[in-house]
């Protein structure tokens, strides 16, 4: 079954800034022509012109109660390999991801991260101790350790759907948005897994760990309006919103960059419980012993 | 704005048990021909064919932290109106969906629930003081008041969008399941809001308000193997499933008869918390006072 190559390939044309992304990492198989699979999927690809529908995203929304944390499964269900990632999970529920990443028939490819959580321990250690072959990823402006590290404008490839990674430093200075591709095989509308950078109606603290929000206005909120915005957190029990959604209704990021500050200076919130033991933790992929 | 006319009809070609019911809900409308929405939808519409896109669903899952209940939310985003419904709404979370319609620009038409729950009280009475107009909808066999009672067969409609109705019960008596249409121009895959029937690797107890649960078999596993599972609750943080998915892993629902008899007759669950209240509340739309 072992039909995979983790050949990690990172190109010369490195862009920062670019909205079209140069750098690439992609992940290299020896697979013959792609079969036509009828898999699940909770967000199916929708083009208007007729030629679409090759590639199958199968995507599930995963919870951790405790620390209201959603974990993100993408795979690739038209690739006969259905190479997947998970997107920030949590390490008290790696245990249900593995499990229904294998009743599913995904191959775990990459667990990565948004940033260095401080609300909770990162699942990546385990996930790597548990599946052989997993690479984690990480920006590298985090500073934290990985086995793979990104920059704004690197492209992500899971069999042949990509996510593309946008800088969205504010509440950490590391902070990433993973975005799906912008091209015509790649599901539309769009998705933007945006951390704790922007969630929704609201956005992470920006009190520690360094950084400034006005920039998610510059990466964010230039994705088309009907992007899908999948947050790392929801307290209030919602599960997604759009771009053009938060930019009407976000009560902070609607303010003028003024006001915004103010509000951002003045939330007076309690210092977070877990971070002592989680940003060690999750600087080292959860798993502090190493 | 109130171009909308509540005028429900039902046909008097009712079929209980069909496959493809002739009992029509249909919420007619004195509107001009279809405009064109851009507008945002966690699940767009797709077909094979090129001749899709007349109809966007849009459509958001929340959740009440303290009973783990999913709500969700419908709407016709392509009619004019967005006419929309909210499924097992609960109480103490109204204000946060009526906001969500109102921002979403909106006209919340049906509130409807899957059965009598006993685990909270049903947001659909506090919907109706605060939103004239909306019509309660449950099933005719789960004895509780609503404006509108639905049998298996029926089809509930909204804008251009249809929800059938199948009969589930087990849990209790009058649960039913409401399925998203099978037509082309309805959501593919489509998609069962199961209530408490069955639930993702689980379903729901048996040891009250009557019922058996076998005819699950014969309603929901008839469907599609994509069509996805959104149930009234989860309490391990999966937010979807499939029909193929639950054929294949659900540890209750994959045994046989005499098993499954067994393994539900020997849950030993302790009596639910909420039920000499809720189930009073929600016998009368959750508003115990009328």
């Amino acid at each position: 079954m072992l039909r995979f190559h983790h050949i990690v390939r990172v190109s010369l044309f490195a862009s920062k800034a670019s909205t079209f992304p140069l750098t690439s990492l992609s992940l290299s198989t020896s697979i013959p022509k792609r079969t036509t699979f009828a898999l699940r999927s909770q967000m199916t690809s929708f083009s208007s012109s007729s030629s679409s529908s090759s590639s199958k995203l199968l995507f599930r929304q995963l919870f951790e109660k405790e620390s209201s944390t959603y974990t993100y499964l993408l795979a690739d269900a038209s690739h006969p390999d259905k190479p997947a990632l998970l997107i920030d999970p949590v390490d008290r529920t790696v245990d249900r991801d593995l499990s229904l990443i294998q009743e599913l028939g995904l191959k775990l490819v990459y667990a990565m991260n948004t940033h260095v959580h401080a609300d909770h321990v990162t699942g990546t250690g385990l996930i790597k101790s548990k599946v052989p072959g997993v690479k984690s990823i990480i920006s590298k402006a985090s500073g934290a350790t990985a086995d793979l590290f990104v920059e704004p404008g690197d492209k992500v490839h899971f069999g042949d759907l990509f996510l593309e990674v946008r800088a969205t430093p504010g509440h950490t200075l590391g902070c990433v948005t993973y975005v799906t591709g912008d091209a015509s095989d790649q599901p539309q509308p769009r998705m933007a897994f945006t951390g704790d950078a922007l969630l929704i109606r609201g956005c992470g603290r920006t009190d520690f760990q360094g950084g400034s929000s006005e920039q998610l206005y510059k990466s964010i909120f230039t994705l088309p309006k009907d992007t899908f915005i999948y947050p790392a957190h929801d307290y209030k029990g919602f599960s997604v919103s759009t771009v053009g959604e938060e930019m009407q209704y976000n009560p902070r990021l609607t303010k003028d960059e003024e006001t915004f500050k103010n509000i951002m200076a003045n939330l007076n919130l309690s210092y977070p419980k877990m971070i002592d033991v989680a940003v060690p933790a999750n600087l080292v992929c959860g798993v502090q012993s190493k």
